[in-house]
């Protein structure tokens, strides 16, 4: 069996930074995680918030502290930091090898994608992004690690492309559209799914997006690590 | 332009942890980091010293600290919460889009290839590893960012492939091998020399083994920044 994760990210039209801020974490006792954040507005301020976020979210997963407790910390962190000011949407999907489990943390208003070979079920139960009230708690979804799973969560930036044009995306029949047809890899899902939105931006996005897919698979394969990582210079 | 990151990583043969840890790491100014770290002996025990050098220099390079300070900084922390007794070894290869160079920061015996198109340099000045004395210093080459440029680096599980059996590996040939024949991505690069090695040790890795492999392309892609990542699973 192996998970293969996936990222395709792109900066708001004509701005240098992106608010959204991605990264990949080894666990303590076994796995990763995946830390997304998307701090409030766009720019420089914004991305500030998501890497506060990030970096707090993955000093604490490093100390063995569990997902939905980080998300805790790291919203009483900003609340404290920013006057409960400035909010920052925060998902963490964490393969964890100690339970042999995906545990998705959602504290953002954008549904998580959950599909079983065909079926797809949308993860929509309301979720409060990090740092505007005090008692602010993650929506945990836990699911066993099992060949067949594909998991897609991303920004709102996804969610509001072709919003412009009045044309906005139907991201549930556009990842159910790729699975019936064909058998994609994480990077094709992620991929196309941003050339969608891009598109209906008429290829200026209206904002930061950041789309994250994960599949666990059964192979025969070897048993190397692997990681690529590709960086657009301006 | 574009640059390339690709790892491959496979731990010591019938070992479930690897004494290797690798981050990448988006920085405060732009650009990011992999920060490579191995800790003396293997297991579990080289597992949280490697992971905690990593932690100790994403964390700094996080507030904006200078490579080489960060890479003393975690030398300190290392020596005081160990008394000298254990060593690390750590690379920092980072693309920083402030001085739009490669910033390569190394403590480790283990040398750095360098190649611009054809021509391969071997970096191999004398380098320590991290916490076995006061006044450890990396060794840093600073590189301008431009088309050509490839850059391997790895832990020295690599340069022990084979040995049990009287064939090292010629790491440098080998590189050459590759880069005269074709145009490998960094991924096809870092992936054959992995394989080789193990060959060397007939399936069955002496030692964890880390192989980085950065690239700078000209291309006219897509803004898109992608990652992607496999996990094998025991």
């Amino acid at each position: 069996m192996e998970v293969r994760i996936a990222v395709a990210k792109i900066n708001k039209y004509a701005s240098l930074e992106s608010g959204d801020t991605l990264e990949v974490t080894e666990r303590p006792n076994g796995g990763l995680s995946v830390v997304l954040a998307d701090g409030q507005t766009s720019g420089r301020g914004a991305k500030a918030v998501s890497m506060m976020v990030v970096r707090k979210v993955i000093g604490l997963l490093a100390e063995g502290v569990r997902d939905g407790a980080a998300a805790r910390a790291a919203s009483d962190a900003l609340y404290t930091d920013k006057n409960a000011k400035v909010s920052c949407t925060l998902n963490i999907a964490s393969i964890d090898l100690e339970t042999n489990t995906v545990v998705l943390s959602r504290n953002n208003p954008s549904p998580i994608f959950i599909c079983h070979d065909d079926r797809i079920d949308c993860m929509d139960t309301e979720s409060s992004p990090l740092g505007i009230r005090r008692d602010i708690r993650p929506v945990i979804t836990e699911l066993e690690l099992r060949p067949g799973l594909t998991v897609v969560l991303y920004t709102d930036g996804l969610t509001h492309a072709g919003k412009r044009r009045g044309q906005p995306m139907d991201i549930c029949n556009a990842i159910q559209a790729m699975l019936e047809d064909q058998d994609p890899t994480p990077q094709e899902l992620s991929d196309s799914l941003l050339a969608h939105a891009v598109n209906l931006d008429e290829g200026r996005p209206a904002d930061d997006i950041s789309i994250v897919v994960l599949k666990v698979r059964t192979i025969n394969g070897d048993m190397v690590r692997r990681m690529s990582v590709r960086l657009p210079l301006p």
